[in-house]
């Protein structure tokens, strides 16, 4: 009797070629299934919610794996723990229906983006932040970041090389907060921060990067906020910005709903 | 004419082998006397107001070196961060009295010691916690705690290889504090933190470290909280606990009165 073990996971992105196995260099995934390989002395396939980017990191990333061990999920998050490098933590570890996949079962996804819009980025922020220090303008960001909200085709805001079949998502929330300092560790680092927050029932590769990338641009005032929805119905990748860096996105939570 | 500049300096402790210049891998000191040698041209010698261990960090540590060169502060503080490794920042650069010497003219030193209270700790915060799972009498070891403040001989607490003549020193504050999660760009962290600031006129070496590791075993249970003050009367460094890991440790703030 094969059970599905659901992982909620917490990475710190900085030293991995991303979520998914790749020919060269670490990912997150063939560090998990090599390690709960392991421990259950088992070939394992562990999918992943999101296939975050190489930098990317993640505060509750969900990964399930199928294995016919027996050991309780207490034991196998305290286990795999014991033995994964610091950077990836299993914070929860559930065994769920045999339906239950990472992926398909998912109903919303929320990242959240920073950029430190400041001249010196703390030592304890640089792996976090894509750093901009020019003036930008913040309520444009948000009038251009309103126009993407909603059920659209982004193809214009996909990455080359994506396999998906269709490019229509939801994007229900795109907010863009300017923060003055940043709290770390209960002690308030100087300097503007702004953080982008997007949640949706799904995003296509590099969407969310680009949509960064494209209000960074409104923000400078290379882009007018309203020429976004232009650039959105135009379908065509090269009308947007460029891509925001990997390491200043964090997928924050994935949602799902039974 | 020599003039005397002051740095304020942020560093994200984990690569170095401590603020001072060592035979072996790279220090803060060197690496930012090389910076500095390149941008003026002359041979540099940084005095820091705290000689900060392998691994500690640094939100506020203070240095000065004296220089021929006219290149005003803002300059040199840019210069120097465009050519810095990441996880060392000039937050500031001032022209100062030749008298000021960022050790001796100091007043009074701030530091902080973070403690994760919990099973597993965030990849986000290993760097900069000792993680102590076990169950901790947090009033045990804030009556410890008060049972240090004061100006006293803190020999017992004084690290094997100290080269200093006196070891009285001031400890004006020793602050216990348990928060439940931790904020990180924005975002609460799980787990149990205890957060310890000392504030004082000078530390020995390992002083804060020692402080921190007697007071955890206290929080154990396995030393009295009475008993602290008997461990700082003996003056005997065997009856203190053990030294406390340095990546949990934080140089805030150097004060200095006119």
């Amino acid at each position: 009797m094969m059970r599905n073990i659901k992982l909620l996971v917490e990475y710190e992105g900085t030293r991995y070629q991303g979520w998914q196995t790749q020919k060269d260099g670490p990912t997150v995934q063939s560090t998990l299934e090599g390690v709960i390989e392991k421990l259950t002395g088992e070939k394992c396939a562990l999918i992943g919610a999101g296939r975050t980017d190489a930098g990317v990191h993640a505060l509750g990333q969900v990964a399930a794996f199928k294995t016919s061990s027996a050991l309780d999920t207490a034991t196998i998050r305290r286990a795999l723990n014991a033995v994964l490098p610091h950077d990836i933590r299993v914070r929860e570890a559930a065994e769920v229906a045999d339906s239950f996949h990472p992926r398909y079962s998912s109903s919303e996804k929320t990242y959240f983006y920073l950029i430190a819009n400041t001249g010196v980025v703390s030592p304890f922020m640089e792996r976090y932040v894509w750093q901009v220090p020019q003036k930008l303008d913040i309520d444009a960001m948000s009038e251009a970041a309103n126009g993407l909200v909603g059920r659209h085709d982004f193809r214009a805001f996909m990455g080359a090389g994506s396999s998906v079949k269709g490019s229509v998502r939801e994007v229900r929330e795109l907010f863009v907060e300017y923060l003055n300092g940043m709290d770390f560790l209960g002690v308030s680092l100087e300097g503007g921060f702004i953080r982008i927050r997007v949640r949706g029932d799904g995003f296509l590769r590099h969407m969310v990067r680009n949509m960064v990338g494209t209000l960074v641009e409104v923000a400078r005032g290379k882009i007018k906020p309203e020429a976004v929805k232009e650039i959105l119905a135009s379908g065509d990748r090269s009308n947007a910005g460029p891509t925001a860096p990997a390491k200043g996105l964090f997928l924050e939570k994935v949602l799902y709903v039974p």
